[in-house]
């Protein structure tokens, strides 16, 4: 892939004309939107705009198409594998200031926003209604950066994926044309799924505009807890017997032993350091009430510690403080360490198996990589870190993540349960999907024959 | 479109020296491949292949794209729109004996199956596996059918439609390749969402020749109930009430006066001729005595009619009878008349209205046409009737359908929520989606250069 420097420059003067003060190439600008929380090295456009409409969005595209200049979306900057990077310059368009509520549907149960809202905003705004979104990929994302990536989270196993919680939206395509998809029907049969192709597409085949979300009733009742496990396979066999049962978790989240060590120690805790199951029950006072009866009885088959649990808000948030640290514990683990977080899904047989021989590896190669997982679907992230400058120990983290992948796709799983593909996990994909990554590239060359959105993502 | 007849006619003669008895040209052959339920004439292929494995459709495709030759999937022959029709002649893949299931993943909730195997075919194979396959659209259709275009049915609501239960597929391309989407993991952000693509294309993109399909518990419990409400508007408030606060429908049905009418007559009930909702809960004893009793306060401030329910497989049955018989009832109303089944979708807050102003275009208009919804998803069935041979109503009915349609599009929905778009409502899908048509229709350009898989369906 090649872009003419001078086309990008000429396509910078063009918009400077129609955008002013809100185009900007200052190099503190640049760098902001050519470096996230990625382990990836800075990349910066070679300006940044910033836009109010879709209309405006779709000139730029226009004047882009026409020149041949790369232009990345960029909303909150929390995507963890390069997906906001300038590899080939080129313009970012900051959509933070799409960032409106257009109308709320409270009898639809639906939301339509715009794409630079947060989905904490979003959950703010939406507070008196009795209404939230739920997708919650632990960072503050905006809206369309959460749609882009196909993200999920903590409670996916209940409330479904960004996939499953966005019934239509309002794209920009490569040539400027405002196109609309899915509606506001719950469900259709009416064409090809364009919705879903544009959810995960990472910003190469379109710029989304508008989203109508799904929403949900905020649960009456919200029971959180822990429970201790001797082993990783405990814990599963426990996760596998709540799922087959039937208990609709809300979450359930696994620390491994290191982790606990590093939250306890961070978050001033006094926890076995055994692997941890933390969970959430939503629904009514009766429904919950049965949920946590039947999980502790599942617990009492598998470990000798006890459940411990509470629909008090104050002592849930009590009993969840590990998983809510733990980001910040794992990092302390190694005062000035950076985080290389990476993550994989394996179909949940398999987990316990696939997390085990992690660890074993990790040992071996004298890594410090705690791991936390969203182990209702069979997702895990793993946290490796290594200081700066420490090149031997990157090069063994970089190692050890290729590793995992690999290990991943043999246990019958995917290279990315919910960070994507961006730049990181690009020879996975291919590893993973063979044939199919041909089928995507041609889709992409034929939404975007010149190959001006977000180049260098996905595919090579 | 056009296609060469001396080209069919060449494939036809090499694929006969490949499959011998099992290429068929015998005319009655052809017609039960060229005609299903749906209300379109018959249109036959040249020939109907019976295949058994991925690898012999690869081998048709590789012949019949070298030599222009359109090919269609058939299953189990239930789709509504004309589907599987042979407009331009060709081929037809008769898959029914790809129906093995080929592993059953307990502790994962998943199963392999072919395409050829029926629903109720796979849930009697997992009978004893404590597991099922939730997706109803009522007719005992081919799993890779109801892939194919994308169906649902009465528990959507509670279990999702085909989108939301394919994990992955093996699927084979127009020039023969075979490739496989989507894996075995819950979720994955790895790439572009060809399996969801797949969903619903409706064979012209590729054709299926294996599914990953999400399996669910066999509830502990099972409460099913009914209850009569003085107006649609009531029906369909209580259907909202119970969707903001989170009581978990696992069918909700709506019966219009007329459908009801119907069901007395047929079933031998003596139901109040009244707009009438069925509903049915899932889960463990308490949490399904705690959703019916939730239910019936909803019901208590808006009708007079008492909810009956039961948990008791046999009465629930009997409550139940009205909607399993409803097809058969409705058809019963004017003896020897064929129905013109037709469904859209709109948003919930807008079904009462949509339902009635549409009761009052029948009238209006002297049509019999009873109405049955999944309305938990605001889906509705419409079923005209008329004789075969009565030009005059047939015109009427056509008339109607198309007027239908555009409401629900004026409501804010979409014109088909479970059918699919065919050849039947290829306008409407223009009318719906716009230009984002245009964008499927790239796809499908890229997929299948030459426009062999199943032609004059979704597109004109």
């Amino acid at each position: 892939m090649t872009f003419n420097q001078d086309s990008i420059d000429q396509a910078i003067a063009v918009l400077k004309q129609q955008f002013g003060d809100r185009l900007s190439v200052a190099q503190t600008v640049r760098e902001q939107h050519g470096h996230t929380t990625t382990r990836m090295p800075n990349q910066p456009p070679d300006a940044v705009i910033f836009a109010k409409s879709a209309e405006e969005i779709s000139s730029i595209m226009q004047t882009c198409h026409k020149l041949g200049c790369p232009v990345i979306a960029f909303g909150a900057g929390s995507s963890l594998e390069g997906h906001v990077n300038a590899p080939y310059g080129g313009i970012s368009i900051d959509m933070n200031q799409l960032d409106q509520v257009l109308a709320v549907n409270n009898e639809d149960l639906d939301v339509v926003v715009q794409p630079g809202i947060t989905r904490e905003a979003l959950n703010d705004y939406l507070r008196d209604s009795g209404l939230f979104f739920p997708i919650d990929p632990g960072a503050n994302a905006s809206i369309g950066g959460m749609a882009a990536t196909g993200a999920s989270g903590t409670n996916a196993v209940r409330y479904g994926t960004m996939r499953d919680n966005i019934l239509g939206m309002q794209v920009v395509m490569a040539d400027g044309r405002i196109v609309r998809v899915g509606g506001r029907a719950r469900k259709s049969s009416a064409g090809y799924d364009l919705t879903r192709l544009f959810i995960g597409s990472e910003g190469t085949l379109g710029i989304i505009t508008e989203l109508t979300l799904r929403l949900h009733g905020i649960p009456e009742v919200i029971a959180g807890g822990i429970c201790s496990f001797p082993t990783i396979h405990a814990a599963c066999d426990a996760v596998i017997m709540t799922v087959q049962m039937g208990i609709p978790m809300a979450r359930i989240e696994l620390l491994d032993p290191l982790q606990v060590r590093a939250c306890n120690t961070y978050s001033k805790l006094d926890l076995p350091e055994e692997p941890l199951l933390l969970v959430e029950f939503h629904g009514s006072a009766v429904s919950v009430d049965d949920d946590v009866k039947r999980f502790a009885e599942i617990c009492a088959e598998l470990t000798s510690s006890d459940f411990q649990w509470s629909n008090e808000p104050e002592q849930r948030s009590k009993l969840w403080k590990a998983r809510h640290d733990a980001y910040w514990a794992a990092l302390a683990l190694i005062p000035g360490a950076k985080a290389y977080a990476t993550d994989v899904c394996v179909p949940i047989s398999n987990l316990a198996s696939c997390v085990e021989e992690t660890i074993k590896d990790i040992k071996e190669n004298g890594l410090t990589a705690p791991i936390v997982g969203h182990v209702g679907d069979g997702n895990f992230h793993v946290l490796p870190l290594a200081m700066p400058d420490d090149d031997a120990m990157n090069d063994k983290v970089s190692a050890f993540a290729k590793r995992l992948t690999t290990r991943a796709l043999a246990f019958g799983g995917t290279c990315t349960g919910e960070h994507g593909i961006g730049q990181g996990k690009r020879d996975s994909l291919v590893e993973e999907m063979g044939d199919a990554v041909d089928l995507m590239a041609g889709i992409k060359a034929r939404f975007d024959p010149a190959g001006i959105l977000n180049p260098g993502k996905v595919f090579h």
